[in-house]
């Protein structure tokens, strides 16, 4: 099946009013016909192998090319399935290509400053992928849904209206247009899950005394702002996603389904950037061939020591 | 005289197009009449004495209110005066709420992202002051006037042309405005010089072996390119001085006068931002009440013992 036409499926045009109740949570529930879905849960394992494979590739690309960086934002409600999508991506993945940050409630000195300082501070280095497992969206979202939180934040005084969220929306895609601009490819992904499918996945934490610690009250409080948290979605998807940053609003009632696109459209994603692996660049040749007369050149000058075992005890007497 | 007439002199409006050559670099050149000068200059040493104090004041309130922050940005060609400012500006000044943020060469790491990352850092606490000597603007200046400094950055491929640097200045205003609409007051100051009084000051270098260490010829291969420095300037200021975010363009051939005017700026803008003590708050009254009765209750407890002794003795076994 074609994993490009997937992208495009899941891509929020921007511009475009996202209605996520519109949107399908399992890709497999019927409801929009999709071609060579049979094949693809039947080969649902290798499917995943092979786009983790694909990202693992992209990455040494990127890293070896050292040109461009990714950020990749994961947002979604409790147990949509974020922490086991990026065990699933990092597979592979050499880790010092990698950074994996979690935003947590902000501590006193990230309350001190605006709430884009601590993920700016988080961004990517050039030839790295960060992967933002929540992130400045959470202040459109639960600083939105809960006013408490918001008053940590000790803003300024002023309305808290439709005004308000709409300059934190222009704020968050001018810091966006900025990574872009100066390299950074940014993906954000929307793991989409049903309320039912929670509702399955907070009681298996339940039943399972060693997931027992995943769980808190806080969970179900939070539940019980479904519609809230979607509506909040809603308008944070729809006004940010914009060409240089793009959301993808990816169904999660099926991990392996979460797993595949994400992977696949990271994937993908860095390989449209045209990076080229640094030993392809033909004025190094010279260089090379240099290199290799010079030390050719000192084995000459020696005579007829035996240089090889001399450079084994050198380097053994460096450690 | 008045200092708020001074602020608006200095002002740039926001949308106006700056011309350099047509503002002063001494105020007292007698080019624009100046009501009240030859009193200031009387009282040069006085007045430049009263402004620092209402900065150290007008800090303090800043400091113990802890709701706003302030963004000092200080621009100018060499021997401007930008170091002896901020000594000035800062005596008196509590240090535990200013940070002194002085931008030089990138490093490795802040080359590795984007060119406001290392500003973004460097940003103000609530309820304190930064003061950033050279800032994200050398990145519209001398990247700007000297193209092999912008090539360390290692950019996508694109033109460098007028476009490049007008979303750079559109990256820059948002950054602030996002700055400013989160609490931090930003004021932005070049310190406008004349290429005589740079002469005399480069020439007095030279001539002072103590300041031998403060010369480079790097220094006059920039005063070489002084006419590109301005023009520079021109298009950076003219294109970000914003309602949030405003230029002044101040006088620097005579120390004092930068000094007298930049100090009284920012202490009437912090001023005018109408921040409260914390202990005019009416309602801790009840809280500190409660306090002193609860530690009158206590002695009444303990009937007739020297407890102000042991407390004393108390106090020195804490240590």
């Amino acid at each position: 099946m074609d994993l490009a036409a997937l992208e495009q499926r899941f891509l929020v045009e921007p511009g475009s009013r996202v209605r996520l109740d519109e949107l399908q949570t399992d890709l497999a529930d019927g409801r929009v016909p999709l071609e060579g879905l049979a094949e693809l849960k039947r080969e649902a394992k290798d499917v995943l192998e092979a786009q983790v494979r694909a990202l693992s590739m992209a990455q040494e690309l990127l890293w070896a090319s050292d040109r461009r960086s990714v950020l990749v934002v994961l947002q979604g409600m409790d147990t949509a399935g974020k922490d086991g999508l990026i065990r699933s991506m990092l597979t592979g993945v050499n880790p010092q290509g990698c950074d994996v940050v979690s935003f947590k409630q902000p501590s006193d000195e990230e309350l001190d400053h605006t709430f884009l300082w601590r993920c700016m501070k988080r961004t990517p280095e050039r030839g790295r992928i960060a992967i933002f497992n929540r992130s400045h969206y959470e202040d459109v979202l639960v600083a939105r849904v809960r006013p408490e939180v918001l008053a940590t934040a000790k803003l300024p005084d002023g309305p808290r209206d439709e005004s308000f969220w709409a300059a934190r929306y222009e704020d968050i895609v001018a810091f966006e247009r900025h990574l872009a601009r100066n390299g950074t490819l940014v993906l954000k992904f929307f793991l989409h899950l049903s309320k039912e499918e929670q509702r399955k996945r907070l009681l298996a934490r339940l039943e399972n005394p060693a997931k027992h610690w995943k769980f808190s009250s806080g969970d179900l409080a939070e539940r019980g702002r479904w519609e809230e948290y979607r509506d909040a979605y809603e308008r944070a998807i729809s006004a940010t996603s914009t060409a240089e940053a793009p959301w993808f609003v990816v169904p999660a009632d099926r991990k392996w389904v979460t797993r595949t696109v994400v992977a696949a459209i990271v994937a993908g994603s860095i390989g449209a950037l045209g990076l080229e692996m640094p030993g392809t660049d033909p004025s190094r040749g010279a260089e090379l061939a240099d290199a290799r007369r010079r030390l050719e050149d000192e084995a000459a000058g020696r005579g007829g020591r035996d240089d090889r075992e001399e450079g084994t005890s050198r380097r053994l007497g460096d450690r």
